[in-house]
């Protein structure tokens, strides 16, 4: 029949906005779980350039087909303006990465990094809830994980970043979101923590460094790391070496594409 | 690996803007095309509501990886505005279906229903060039049809349109193109004639009417009809028991794909 078949005139569409577009692996991911889930969707590239972004996008919105869009650097704080709701977290962390059209044609917003994280772990069978944690960085995905884990209600959070404005306002956040987690501030370490999980960029590509000076990681600690690129970066080869279980970032990636398509598709 | 194959970050994008949208094949049939050929780029269906189409068009347009459109009801005059420089085509039809962006950001406009139709002719091997031509209906895809036919200069077209202004217009249009093609004027039938051509919409789905007044066909005669839908239309069935030999409306939709292609991709 000289047709292709997972796309025709009756596919709804979405795209993943973000300057530069190439490096993005949404396309390809985001539409394999809608079209696993018999959903007749694709997700394709947006390259908007940075400074259209606020001109252009109200208008790209109106293609009526065009139901969701995620959103990728440096759009994530911006994109917080096209949303007329916004769910919990992106109220708390003032960005979002996924937005939709509600059936009524107004677009809600949310945002899904720190969501990813916690259903990794919940794919694990990891429990978060009552543990103790130190999470390292609290940037742009790191500040997402700080909100989903304080969502889960752990006993502690140690908090790190290198800014300290950064690390106060995130403080808060957690004692807003569940008074009951103890949280301390300061530089990073292992010792009494159940969960260790790194939001920062150290150990990414070709970084041979640590993200916290230790030598050693106990038996019985579970490692996270954030970054996708390489799968083992130095702190998960360390954790794996000492016989820790860890969660990669790819996971966390799988994790939210998942929750990314609940979102677009639910009722 | 939970990817599809078709897209990811790296994919140029194109579109088909119409209001009503979910009809359209281009989809499905652009995008098997374009993937043959190892173009990695997909052809999305964009619904844009026709009171909005001037406004957001040009905001569609500034998506950076988006480098063609294809226009369908009800917006082959009105595209011709967001095109910088027109084909020949174009230009003396007053319509675009297909526009292109160019290596220095510029857009271009075609418009190829005509061109689709004589390709179909072409790859069936049937001459144009010094024949006889009846051609019935000179409404959005006979105009472009009369054009497309002018430049291969036929010995004779005899036009017929319901409209007395339109066929006018045609007329002169033809002596333009091809000064040495005769032109005729008058009911349409098929004395003389080589290559009886249907561009109206008489024998569409359910009707059963043809779009002249013969009763049977002389062997020998080329008989195409520019309707899809049903394949083989009055027209068509009377010319088959006829032993005409016979082009469908669907063979011209593939050569006008191909021909969208060639352009879109052209150096």
């Amino acid at each position: 029949m000289n047709q292709v078949e997972f796309i025709n005139g009756k596919t709804r569409v979405y795209g993943i906005v973000g300057d530069p577009i190439e490096q993005v692996r949404s396309p390809e991911m985001v539409t394999w779980e809608m079209q696993k889930r018999q959903n007749n969707a694709v997700l394709i590239p947006m390259h908007v350039a940075r400074d259209e972004f606020d001109s252009v996008m109200p208008d790209i919105m109106r293609i009526q087909n065009l139901d969701g869009l995620i959103f990728t650097i440096p759009f994530k704080a911006r994109a917080i303006a096209l949303a007329k709701t916004l769910g919990p977290q992106a109220s708390q962390i003032g960005a979002i990465n996924a937005l939709k059209k509600n059936s009524n044609g107004d677009w809600s917003g949310e945002i899904f990094d720190g969501v990813g994280c916690v259903e990794a772990f919940k794919r694990r069978g990891i429990p978060i809830h009552d543990k103790r944690l130190q999470l390292i960085g609290l940037g742009g995905a790191g500040s997402a994980i700080c909100v989903a884990m304080a969502y889960e209600k752990p006993k502690l959070m140690r908090l790190f970043d290198i800014n300290p404005l950064t690390t106060e306002r995130m403080v808060k956040m957690v004692n807003t979101i569940s008074p009951q987690t103890i949280v301390e501030v300061g530089a990073p370490h292992a010792d009494g923590i159940d969960i260790l999980l790194n939001a920062s960029p150290v150990g990414m590509l070709s970084d041979s460094r640590l993200p916290l000076a230790v030598e050693t990681l106990k038996n019985g600690l579970v490692v996270f790391d954030a970054i996708v690129m390489p799968e083992n970066t130095p702190l998960l080869t360390l954790a794996i070496d000492c016989g820790c279980e860890v969660v990669r970032g790819r996971e966390m990636m799988l994790g939210q594409i998942s929750k990314i398509v609940d979102y677009f598709f639910a009722p």
